[in-house]
């Protein structure tokens, strides 16, 4: 497989913490012209980068050839701009569709790394359906947002670990142009045309990889030691299960099931058991702390499965209500939502498992 | 959810090993009659368990309900037997089929923790098919061997973690007695009706979870330490490309893909990455220690991953050579056989997973 230096790509990547700036390494690597912008939360990150090339949170040296440009530099940073990144967290992503609003143009696409779903008129809707609506209408029609997801610690693809994730998005041809431009000798990068499958599981995935880390806690609270015998049983159940209720929710919205089970699905649900945010607080749930102190513990940083439990709550309701989904289905993420958003014990419903 | 006391069962335990002699702990807390009959193999853990009750390899003591019998004792321990389970590793299963031939009766069901495919007249058979067909003709119409699959870590279901396991077979009805019989609090056990998926799935997790823990190897081989930053991308990508060649492999031999999606399969190879034989061992392949000295340092133990990676090499040149797989099919797979067994380098065709 040969990757031409050919076709250098201007890519102006929006937001600088961990995910956007890891996105940045394989992009230089493979010949682009890469802006990284920092959002008015990431001034420390790109002043660190701009004197030394360091970024505080990945804790590594990046690429000089990576150039940081602050929040109020955007217009330079967009200047021939070929590709936007979204590398914002869930909760900028209003912010950066109004930000980049003014420079959309047809031909520079969107792609982001954001996750998340919105309730939309009743329907559960995946965030790049949501960028394109905040777009000019004169643009609307010719950017259709794409996505990446698939299994990516940032840590790792900045330090150049193999990486396969998939592009996602409604517009074939934009999808075969940022498969082509965004893969490199180690991030491999596979179109998917299923945008509903591939968002789903990127947005559900915090909260079923906290469900799996409620074992780790409760063979801690019971005294138990990490090694090859521990709760490893109760986890590997509650993770089948989990991929089980992707399917269903993917279905639900009108997406395909059987992207669970490749990168998106079961993929990135077994790299987020890796540790991380979500790990520790699932852990520290099925230790018993409790939701309040276990959020305290987290020091402010941005719960991702607790936004997504909170919006699954409302949108479930909506779907049952018109008939679409019955009060016995998705037992894991209900018990999920009763654990981490109502504080209910910690029990797991095994026997209202793996139904049908 | 209630279990009644009543309906107890007589069980004959086949196989004193790590797996059958932990199946006993929730089948005598249950309230059945348990035997636990070793192989010639297994005289020391037998006289332990009748002189103490601790099983040496599970390092743990058993409930002094188990009754243990040595591999003479077997008549006694058939005497009065209502379920017969087979708990000895692939290579015993010609000899556990031939010692309980005579024993064998219509209305006696037999269910088998062993794992295992076979190449049986050009076709990839699972382990219950044939020890069917190794059963004397008088009772093979009657008794329809089951199986049990699913993650379940034999260390922890002695210790009483919570376990979910499927129970798969060609008899409906047998099914719906076996699933009664072997389910209690902690050993959740659902009926599977596709017993070709179930079982390809047991064969298949332990080569492939050799395949995802070369990951931890070539980490360590670049000097990594255990981590959250190490190799787990790699991991995941190898893992979600497992998931997909085992539906299709199972969709070859004529089972049901979405099995794979379930207990047998997704959940099977995660908790087969939490250690054991298999991890090590692809560990030590990772690291580049060589297919020898890898196989020396497992000390004589069975290495599954290998016999099922040469059924499978074998058994895919027959369905080659019929054009019912294609060449560029199960890269993995593929990958994996010219690792361990012939010593090819470790490098891992991303570019050529995810098809389709």
């Amino acid at each position: 497989m040969r990757y031409p230096p050919a076709a250098m790509a201007t890519i102006t990547v929006l937001g600088a913490g961990m995910m956007g700036s890891a996105l940045c390494v394989p992009l230089v690597d493979r010949g682009h012209d890469v802006r990284l912008v920092g959002t008015h939360l990431d001034t420390a990150i790109i002043d660190s980068l701009k004197e030394r090339h360091v970024h505080p949170t990945l804790r590594l040296e990046l690429p000089a050839a990576i150039r940081p440009y602050a929040a109020e530099e955007l217009p330079a940073a967009m200047e021939g701009a070929e590709l936007v990144v979204f590398g914002v967290s869930s909760a900028g992503i209003g912010w950066a569709t109004e930000t980049i609003a003014p420079f959309a143009r047809p031909e520079v696409p969107i792609v982001m790394i954001t996750k998340g779903l919105w309730l939309h008129e009743g329907r559960l809707a995946v965030l790049p359906d949501a960028v394109q609506r905040g777009l000019p209408e004169a643009v609307r029609r010719a950017v259709v947002p794409a996505a990446i997801a698939g299994p990516c610690i940032a840590g790792e693809l900045a330090r150049r670990v193999p990486t396969c994730v998939v592009v996602t998005g409604r517009d074939a041809a934009t999808l075969a142009r940022l498969t082509e431009v965004l893969r490199g000798p180690y991030y491999h990068v596979f179109p998917c045309a299923d945008v509903v499958g591939a968002e789903v599981c990127a947005a559900l995935k915090n909260a079923y990889a906290m469900g799996v880390a409620f074992g780790a806690g409760l063979h801690e609270k019971a005294g138990g030691a990490p090694g090859s015998v521990a709760m490893h049983n109760w986890e590997s159940a509650v993770f089948a299960q989990a991929i089980r209720e992707m399917m269903r929710i993917v279905a639900l919205l009108g997406g395909d099931p059987l992207t669970v089970t490749g990168l998106p699905g079961v993929g990135d649900l077994d790299v987020t058991m890796n540790g991380g945010r979500t790990g520790r607080f699932g852990r520290w749930l099925g230790l018993g702390l409790g939701v309040a102190a276990s959020i305290e513990r987290m020091e402010g940083a941005t719960l991702e499965c607790l936004e997504i439990l909170a919006v699954m709550r409302k949108g479930l309701a909506v779907y049952e209500a018109r008939g679409e989904l019955q009060p016995g289905e998705l037992p894991l993420l209900r018990q999920m939502m009763a654990v981490a958003l109502d504080g209910a014990p910690l029990e797991m419903p095994f026997e209202r498992f793996f139904a049908g």
